[in-house]
């Protein structure tokens, strides 16, 4: 593999580039960490003061910090740096490939009945059960399972350990005892979907869990039977999805969020780390419901009278009567 | 495999078919997305009203609602159409079967001194280390390890990525650092227990960590060492019961709840979703702990006041006495 | 394997034997279930009581009840039992082996590039990618995932289905899509770091991701991409800890505790169960954020309150204004 100069970056991914081109890149770097070997970026504006002290190559700036840039050095100037970026990591990736060769590892075990795409790529130790799809360019990375019938589309990228296509938690009871519902739907998934390491998405329990293009889910996920999760939805770890809900498109949902069963959130949605959505939404905005972290102490304090809430509550409307009965006595 | 008619499933698990006999049914759905090949179910009363609507060629109802069900067409009778449809899924699924071939996969690694039951099916690229034991007709899908010396008994079913007997998690202190305790219990899974997806039960320090018959563990969920689970209780994802708790049977805990250590829960016993129990419980009942979700800015004014709480409880105490001093003074 | 006496413990791990040397030990149990032929231990003195009924053996205990124990039975007194009892588990388990047979299991999949010590043990099913380096006396059990250019040191312990070295979760937006930033560093954990099963320890973006000496990780956690762990801090099940925070050493995150992103802990901060960190913590102590659980009828009570506690907040304001007001008319 040739050099990288700042000359290649611009031919590949555009910007105005202010210095020399032909200054050798090796690697990307946080404009903290940067030596002069590396390329940087500046998103956001507020460590606009960090631009000065930073070694980097070259950094990636804004229109609105360009002069400040070029003040301190090599800097390619692009509306927005973050994509930028993005699409720099992504150049680099193409260029030291560590993922995704075309074909089926030979450790995998395939069913014959399962329809990969020639340019898919099926990793060491994963399982694809009968009748499963994978479409083109999709990549398994290693010991992944797609259940059978499930569909994964095109683009993809799956990690470690995911599990596609088990079967959804559904029981009848029959005298204190469990009667299992056997899961009879699938699982589909779009395209450009991206799915992380040990997350579970299980089959329907008659329709089949619908996950639209564009989803990125992070690790250790949970989406139960029958859900469905809306165009470019991001979750991240922990985030748990229960049975039969449904989850609009751009929405954003933070580390260890819940969904419970069977409700409807609109486009749009964002919810904070740790919030338990228990009803429907149906206005776009951030919710919130997470308890503040204090120092112990303070929190057993706080907490206690947290169980008297509805008292104190109660003691307050009987003050503000009294006080009001006291005043109309008074002349 | 042949066509099925109403006759045929009436044949297999009875109730009170009112309708043609020779009706052909293609598939299982939903009340609302059934169509005039489908079998569909009235479970829910609130639902009746989506009766009259639904195109489907067979629904299954209760007694009460026998009337308004011939009304729109055929009908199977039974006194509990859930668990009716619950029998249907199964008998569904032995027609269409898609797991559980008895047999060890040619891909799975099973130990020479591990008991695996003929009738038992050990799926692609499952561990099965020395001495442990798996029951009749139980199924272990793909990807699962069985630790040494656990065992699991008969109809069990184990989802894709399950960890049983991994070690617990146990350290004493020196000097800062931790030193290891070597784990040195089992695993011992009773009669029809399903275990879900990428879930973990650790094995015992000392004694072994016990599933009880008829458990039944979603997908993501984590048992400690030492942990007893009484038989036919149902956990939801992302559970986490810590080391040397006992839950009783017949409990229900919801998705990601959790259990500490040492604690005693009796039968009977419902934990909400994301609610943890920090002490035994004694009474049976449903118990909840949890910080309702609002809008962030909602969310933000009371959390902020509830780091107040204690505070605000004294300042209500010292307005009840100084308006009991106040109306004391007065004629 | 021969047996083993009092007499063999003792010349292998110290302690003053109380009691006749010969007597054999077949197992290791907890006090109140160990019958004559197990070795225990008492560690908490608030169990002392439980020591004149047991059975055992032989118990390890502190110098302070050393009376109380010969007057029971056989004991071995030594500073500290708990840590004892530990080096006990592993010397017991060393004369009973039952994993990490130096070397590579014929099912894992190790890459060519790859650096396995020879002293290591990489188990069944297991993936090691390009150019990942395995230190002296490491044990991978079973079905784990080791990405390319990752590193673990030396004496590691990974409990299968852990994914060590997948993608950080890392999104630019475009026109309301994700582009995917990827994932250019590495993972690197140092020596006697142990890693609980279905974990996972995403590499980094740039830089890379750090386990320090001693890190003992749970199972089913999330480690995200830029995260630093300092030396000897261990964590539960279910713990994130979300991209690019750095946690001190000799810190304790208890199970289902959360870490915002970005964020800095000091040393020796013990977090407790399911709370969140949301900001920097710069002293060290305990945090807690959780809402205590209660009968459900109560918590609905309360929780509705809890909506209420900015408004009744103002309310007690307004009550204290009123009534300074009513004090200040009276005589």
């Amino acid at each position: 593999m040739s050099t990288t100069t700042l000359a290649d970056i611009v031919a590949a991914l555009g910007g105005d580039l202010h210095g020399d081109g032909t200054a050798i890149i090796g690697h990307l770097a946080a404009l903290e960490d940067a030596d002069p070997t590396a390329i940087a970026f500046l998103s956001n504006p507020r460590y606009t003061s960090q631009l000065a002290q930073s070694q980097a190559g070259c950094v990636i700036v804004a229109p609105a910090v360009e002069a400040a840039a070029r003040e301190r050095g090599a800097c390619i100037v692009t509306p927005n740096p973050y994509l930028y970026f993005a699409r720099l990591t992504q150049w680099w990736r193409q260029r030291h490939p560590v993922r995704g060769t075309p074909g089926i590892h030979p450790s995998a075990v395939v069913d014959a009945t399962a329809q990969v795409h020639p340019t898919a790529s099926i990793g060491p130790l994963c399982v694809v059960e009968a009748g499963a799809r994978i479409g083109a360019d999709t990549v398994l990375t290693s010991r992944i399972t797609i259940g059978y019938g499930c569909t994964v589309g095109e683009r993809c990228i799956i990690h470690p350990g995911a599990v596609i296509g088990a079967d959804g938690f559904g029981f009848a009871q029959e005298q204190g005892k469990w009667v299992k519902i056997e899961q009879l739907g699938n699982v589909r998934i779009g395209n450009d979907v991206e799915i992380g390491a040990n997350t579970c998405i299980d089959r329907g329990a008659l329709n089949d869990t619908v996950l639209e293009d564009g989803v990125k889910l992070d690790n250790l996920i949970q989406i139960a039977h029958n859900v469905q999760v809306g165009a470019h939805t991001a979750m991240a770890a922990f985030v748990g999805v229960s049975g039969s809900s449904t989850i609009g498109a751009h929405c954003t949902l933070a580390g260890g969020a819940g969904v419970s069963g069977h409700l409807n959130i609109v486009d749009g949605v964002h919810v904070s780390a740790h919030t338990v959505i228990s009803r429907s939404v149906t206005k776009k905005g951030q919710y919130t419901g997470l308890y503040p972290f204090e120092e112990h102490r303070e929190w057993e304090r706080n907490a206690a009278s947290l169980r008297q809430l509805n008292t104190l509550r109660t003691r307050i409307k009987t003050l503000e009567k009294e006080l009001a009965a006291l005043s109309s006595q008074l002349p």
